[in-house]
């Protein structure tokens, strides 16, 4: 891993701030939440919380700038740093009454990382660091609990050791489980004083026999060593996968936190917990959250002990659950959001730990969004910038089908809703593996930032412990996943692969069913069923519509993907792909029958050109009738392959103007844009390589047969896969991606588009006669010059105008094309003289402007993005400076010719939130993406318009 | 075939010209020179001529008006024409002072096309028109000659029955050989008039039994036949092919020229024949010609008479003779280049036929330029204009070598001068077949223009009759081929595919040579020198230099390439391909094992960065230590690839080094400029299909052994074979034009960069120590993004400073990119923040700025071009709208960033005329070729500069 702090962070150089260290405590700070760049998330809102009056331990700020600074000058700190951090700590030190790690009543204090954007549990934390041999009996003798005291201790070098010296976890752990084994006792909080001292010396032993040296007795030599390790965090690896996956820049570095340790492990009337200031799974607004008396806040987060509900606290602290309640509702209207906060009450006292903005799944975004909008909190315009479009992917997933008989063989908590199916995986790399091939559930007994990868890769999270707040609950909900946390009844046994519930072992690959919103865990593959969208979902989506300006289309071949689109909200169909019902397993056979027969078919009609040409060249009558003669001969000679070419299309076009009709029929009143056939025709013959060594097989059995028989005849099957393999080795290319296809085949076979414009005009008439509105867009791929365009929108128009004069309908339709080819984009005001539309292939508009074969750049799309070449996959979201120049330059030109011609896009990026906004900027009429993907785009398109005018307003 | 008279004619209609004929005659015509496009070049050549006061026989032309009228009105003329056609004929008749066909003494014309560009041969003509049963006899009272008569009428039938009619020519001259066979007679000469009385009778028979129909006897109804048959001669099938090749535009149609015959064949006092002005095969300024005694026309262009020097006419017609130099003089003054006239003799009297600006050799196109120039007869820059740049090709073709040892079998005219080497083909569409895969020379007893695609696909050209106005002699000198006619000892036996000469009977596939300089035909396969260029060329290229303003470098891989381009006048090398040094049979292995051992030494590489990482992360010395030994233990063990990786690139560095020291001394004082490793990696090692049925063999084997011995060890070479099969499967790409190549290589093997890189400065600084003066410009190709480029580029600025640091030598150098990749172009004002030089891969660029693979477009390209959907293969020339716009696009924004930046191409294009003045209007600092090409490209810059003045005055 190598570190890019480059020119951003050097300019600063040029004029080093005055302060690298910021304090807070007693009510004042010299921070505040406006500082977030410099002081990161956690640090501006301590400072925020002290200034208004939250109860919060005292302690400093370590700024991002002194991060950077840390790396980019060969990890040294800036010069008079020590000083500065010593009088800072002094500071603390008076505040709190005590000294760091002083022998009789030792100051003890927390050191965490805290980033401008929240990174849950990617980096590093220390806590009761200050403690050594010494100051351990000071502060078992202040609180007059050495078991506590010995407890922090044991914890300290436990965490010291893992987090700044590298020592593995489980190192500790074995021991730990060692003692409890000899001790013969099932919990940590069984082990008694003496038991927890000899854990203290195994653990110094262990230290020194691992990294060569003692434990570090000096507590600032701990303070340093804890600060530097939660700086070098920055660049781990769980951290630079989630920047990545979150696109948080590399330089921003992180900001650290050095707070007076309060406890909520000092007996049962110390508590530590979690909360939210409104439900983060469905948004209800209820005062939510999770404790645990006598613990320390990582026992909560680490899902290690299953913990109370927060209300229970009302009857344990009922003065401290009041404060609790008050300040976090007050935090919630002063931020004007849902708050995620951390508390401790040491020994009956509340101390405010940390409050930040909540996460919470999609339903719970667009419900709480709505919900303030309507208290008046914030207005229905931040409302709408509240929930990121991908968010609400997850509320568009499938339900369980209400009518599926379940086996439900465990209940666990409902920590993030929708139904997962998959199969089920045992370990994160197996996740990330078989996940990519087949729909795989993640079993765990807790997940941890290092399974991250995995549980991308998976359908759903099902965890044995943990809470609401546990890490898979946190990072599930996120991404809009299904999680069942924390079901105890479910017997994880990682090593074997496989868990026992409900009396049933299941092992891995078995199928279960997680539902994330009741919490059930199921046996087997259970159907599911479309989401219902109503409620506030409606009322965020109607706020969506009235602000948007960009229409919305789906993707879709099918009725059915149609009926569900427009159900999503979709305004027409943005492209419909006819190849995709060449597929069909009725039809392929006429497809291959056409493409077996088109060559010979080709060669006559080419002869009788000629022919044609003569007769029309020469008018005397003898001449005529010898060449009619001769066209006849001709005619009769080859009529079997023109038969068979024009048998082939005849039997195709039903089908497909069945298919029309059903669209159309779906998308009555709204445009349904419908493109011509598009791949290369190999594809749908059988792969060559299989050819290959069928005929070599079928060849060696005749030729053993003739060694029988020298007069065995040729197999039938022999001889008709010989001639597929001919017409596929016709038809190989050495790059299929810029061969014989789009429009090429069209203009090579006009009797094929021709077919296609039958079946769509005839369609469109038929549903006409019915009351169906249809407004069919024909639309011509992988157009480069005009002419190709003309060749084929010529074709269509004329079979349009045949068909509505013979059915005595009028239909409004358009024609127009595919911008796929830089060419054409360059060219776009000569395409737009034929064009009355233009729709953007993305996907292949990136091919080529990159010059990347999408199925080859495996080989090196991955290296560039680790190395920062490319900001982000062309592929996913859309290359703004590149691709981007392109449509936009296509769109101005083509409005040069044409003013209103309509432009949208139907690359796989019309669904992608980032290129929607761009599509807004460029001036697109619409957006089209695939049905489930609707909603996002609404939003997205919604989104784009507040932030132009977020920026307009800016510029002013 | 069909007809595409569009937009521009029918625009035409709107305002109906007055005047669809023009006569001439008696020193006065309608037309003149200035009304080409609407008289064609033949018709505007005769008014002309006639008001100049030539001599020239009285006739009309049908403007080229009429036949796009006939084109686009379903063949029918402009209401009236008939009547104006009848005035027009009867305003010749009395010039003549007889009537078409009248019985007495009958007028006969002849019947002429004649398009606004010469298309030699291409289209129809009818002579002697107006004979029938009754004229024939009046013919041959006045004439008091019944055999010249009945020998007109005979010619009459036979032209008008193929070319109106559509009879085969063969049928007529099989009658010919028949009677001549029963007549014992061996020449057409020695027919008698009876003969020539039954063939009449005969070939009137022959009509009547194809065509169904009497031969017409109506003057009138011949001459609307025949005139009708010239407009549809203008879609023949020759003509169609000869306008694509010589990119004439469909729409223009031809005039018809309507003429008074005169006779060569009145006997021994009447002649005919062709001429120059000066000599277009090699330019000296000396009259000359050829000429038939008692002949038509037809006699002296057919070659079927070997036809005599027109020094000789002196002798026979000396006042004839003085006439036509003092007239051919003039009209070569008047029209101020030189004429290719044709003249009869009737009886005395010297008529002019025709005369258009003379076709020439390259050789003699630059001789009669610069001494036309000399003369005062024309500027230097008209000059400069009078030489197409392609023909300046055949200057540059090599001559025989004059120490090789020839079997001379031989000797016919030196009809088009240069060597030709190939394998005999006797058939023009065999030759137009194996020609594209190997030399061939087309040998044929005579050409016809059915011939032109297998004469294009040739080497040469050798016929056996034929003068050197013949077919085969006319069309190869405009094309630069070398060509031997009229060879009359060569006896070609078409049939059975061979010929006899010398005594030596040479098969289909033996191989000869021609010296078209000298007209030796040469047995077997001559070693060739190449030209070397003087007198007037030098004087000629040294005019364009002083002309152009773009700069031309050539394309070479090696140093020969390199010392003829410098040769040739080039400035430098724009484009050395590294990989072509790959290639070599010593190099390969271990270009071989550098691919076989990348990817292991890859993960070891990533293995030690991430140890390296952690060792900068941790400073304190027990860890560092622990990591050191780790690293050693990871070093040790896989040290065996990375030994390999890195062997195989050290061996290949002297290599290219050697190559490079070679480039730069030839070069001493020029730019060269090195691409860095473009083809993917697959390109270096066996085909897959190849390896894989390799395999299956050798596992087979090995089966069949292990069933006579179990234990029978798994053979090396299947196991080295195995092996070699899985890494190309790894390689094995989709679209192997859109993969892992160009920069995306040297990104994810920075080795192979850093490896040439070091070469290029240890070559530059070895050379610069001898005192040459070495520029290299290191150029990185298939950038898409600037970062690409960024990577690149300063790996090698590096490995540049460090090996200059070392050697203590101070190397100028730049580092830039090719510009191939449409986003490279869009993003030009990025990619030259880095790049110092642009140069266009137009080749690439024009693949994916129309997604056409150049490979796999044979599909399709050919009918796009039949189908006019584009209007020329766009890997031949610059698709200056499309492709074009891009480099304008890029040229503008790299400048944007960088003012001075240096632009050139290196494609294909860059030797390609019209891609040449597109880069002069473009702003581009040189083009780069093939060394061949480097004169062209000269020329073509410095015309692009003249007609930019052109432009620019015509504007004013």
């Amino acid at each position: 891993m190598t570190e890019t702090m480059t020119a951003a962070s050097s300019q600063r150089e040029m004029t080093p701030p005055a302060k690298y260290i910021y304090v807070f405590g007693e009510g004042q700070a010299e921070g505040n939440a406006g500082l977030r760049d410099l002081l990161g998330g956690k640090g501006a809102g301590l400072a925020e919380m002290t200034n208004a009056g939250v109860p919060v331990p005292p302690g400093f700020t370590i700024t991002t700038d002194a991060c950077r600074w840390y790396y980019t000058h060969d990890r040294q700190l800036p010069p008079g740093f020590e000083d500065r951090q010593r009088e800072a700590l002094e500071r603390l030190e008076q505040r709190m009454g005590r000294r760091l790690g002083a022998a009789d009543d030792p100051l003890l204090v927390s050191v965490r990382s805290g980033a401008k954007f929240s990174m849950p549990g990617m980096m590093d934390t220390v806590l009761n660091l200050g403690l050594n041999d010494r100051s351990v009996e000071g502060l078992s003798a202040r609180t007059s609990n050495p078991r506590f005291a010995w407890d922090c201790y044991r914890r300290f070098i436990q965490m010291f050791g893992s987090v700044v010296m590298g020592l593995e976890k489980r190192e500790f752990e074995a021991r730990i489980e060692a003692i409890k084994h000899r001790r013969r006792v099932k919990t940590d909080a069984e082990l008694r004083v003496e038991d927890l001292r000899a854990l203290v010396r195994e653990f110094e032993a262990l230290v020194r026999r691992r990294v060569d040296r003692d434990f570090p007795q000096d507590p600032y030599e701990q303070l340093a060593l804890a600060r530097d390790a939660v700086f070098q965090s920055w660049y781990n690896e769980r951290a630079v996968y989630y920047r990545r996956q979150n696109r948080i820049p590399d330089d921003l570095g992180t900001a650290v936190n050095v707070q007076a340790m309060v406890f909520g492990n000092l007996g049962e009337s110390s508590a530590t917990g979690v909360g939210f200031t409104r439900n983060p799974a469905t948004g209800d607004n209820h005062f939510y959250g999770e404790f645990l008396t006598n613990a320390q806040g990582e026992d909560v987060v680490a899902g290690v002990r299953t913990p109370r509900p927060i209300d229970e606290l009302e009857s344990i602290s009922p003065a401290a659950f009041g404060q609790l309640r008050e300040i976090t509702s007050r935090l919630e209207r002063h931020y004007r959001d849902v708050q995620d906060f951390e508390f401790t009450i040491q020994e009956g006292t509340l101390y405010l730990l940390q409050t930040r903005t909540g996460q919470r799944t999609g339903q719970a975004a667009v419900k709480i969004a709505v919900d303030m909008a309507n208290e008046g909190l914030i207005t229905r315009e931040e409302a709408l910038m509240r929930v990121t479009p991908v968010a609400l992917d997850q509320l568009l997933h499938p339900r369980l089908d209400p009518k599926a008989k379940l086996r439900v063989i465990a209940t666990g908590l409902a920590a993030s809703p929708g139904a997962a199916v998959g199969r089920v995986v045992f370990d994160a790399d197996v996740a990330a593996e078989r996940g990519v091939k087949e729909r795989v559930v993640l079993v765990r007994k807790e997940t941890t930032p290092d399974d991250i990868h995995g549980m991308d890769a998976s359908q759903g999270i099902l965890t044995a412990t943990g809470g609401m707040t546990s890490h898979a609950a946190v990072v599930t909900r996120g991404r809009g996943k299904p999680c069942v946390a924390g079901a105890s009844s479910v017997h994880v046994d990682e090593k074997n692969r496989r868990f026992v519930a409900g009396g049933v072992t299941v092992q891995e690959g078995d199928w279960i069913t997680l539902d994330g919103g009741t919490g059930r865990v199921i046996l087997g593959e259970t159907a599911t069923v479309d989401p219902e969208l109503t409620g506030e979902f409606g009322v965020f989506m109607e706020w969506a519509d009235a602000h948007r300006r960009l229409k919305v289309r789906a993707n879709a071949d099918e009725p059915r993907d149609a009926r569900k689109a427009r159900d999503f909200g979709a305004q027409g169909i943005g492209l419909c792909r006819t190849e995709h019902m060449f597929f069909a397993e009725e039809r392929l056979p006429h497809v291959v029958e056409m493409i077996m027969s088109a060559p010979t078919a080709k060669a006559l009609q080419a002869q009788l050109e000629a022919l044609q040409s003569e007769l029309a060249a020469r008018p005397d009558p003898e001449t005529e009738r010898g060449l009619r003669r001769d066209m006849a001969v001709l005619k009769k000679s080859l009529a079997v392959p023109l038969r068979a070419y024009r048998g082939s299309l005849a039997r195709l076009l039903p089908y497909q103007r069945a298919d029309f009709k059903g669209l159309f029929k779906a998308m009555d009143g709204l445009p349904v844009t419908i493109r011509t056939l598009d791949p290369p025709l190999h594809e749908f013959l059988p792969k060559r390589e299989d050819l290959m060594s069928e005929v070599a097989v079928l060849q060696a059995e005749w030729e053993r047969a003739k060694k029988r028989n020298r007069k065995a005849p040729k197999p039938a099957r022999l001889r008709r896969q010989e001639t597929l393999l001919k017409r596929v080795e016709e038809l190989h290319e050495f790059n299929p991606m810029l061969g014989h296809r789009g429009c090429r085949l069209g203009i090579t076979y006009p009797e094929v588009t021709e077919m296609q414009a039958r079946a769509i005009f005839e369609a469109a008439c038929d549903v006409t006669k019915s009351g169906v509105k249809a407004f069919p867009e024909i639309m011509i791929p992988l157009v480069g010059h005009v002419e190709e365009l003309r060749h084929q929108a010529a074709l269509v128009r004329r079979v349009a105008e045949e068909v509505m004069a013979k059915q005595g309908v009028k239909v409004e339709y358009l024609v127009g094309t595919m911008i796929e080819v830089p060419r054409a984009a360059v060219t776009s005001d000569r395409i737009a003289e034929e064009a009355e539309f233009f729709s953007f292939g993305t996907n292949d508009l990136t091919q080529l402007a990159f010059g990347f074969s999408r199925d080859d750049a495996g080989k090196f799309l991955p290296e560039y993005l680790e190395r920062k070449i490319l900001p982000t996959d062309p592929f996913v979201s859309i290359d703004v400076e590149g691709v981007g120049a392109l449509v936009e330059m296509s769109v101005e030109r083509g409005r040069r010719t044409r003013p209103r011609l309509k432009v949208g896009i139907c690359g796989e990026h019309g669904g992608d939130p980032a290129s929607v906004e761009f599509c807004h900027r460029a001036g697109l009429d619409y957006v089209s993406c695939s049905p489930f993907r609707v909603p996002i785009a609404r939003l997205a398109a919604a989104q784009a318009v507040l932030r132009g005018k977020t920026a307009a307003s800016d510029q002013r």
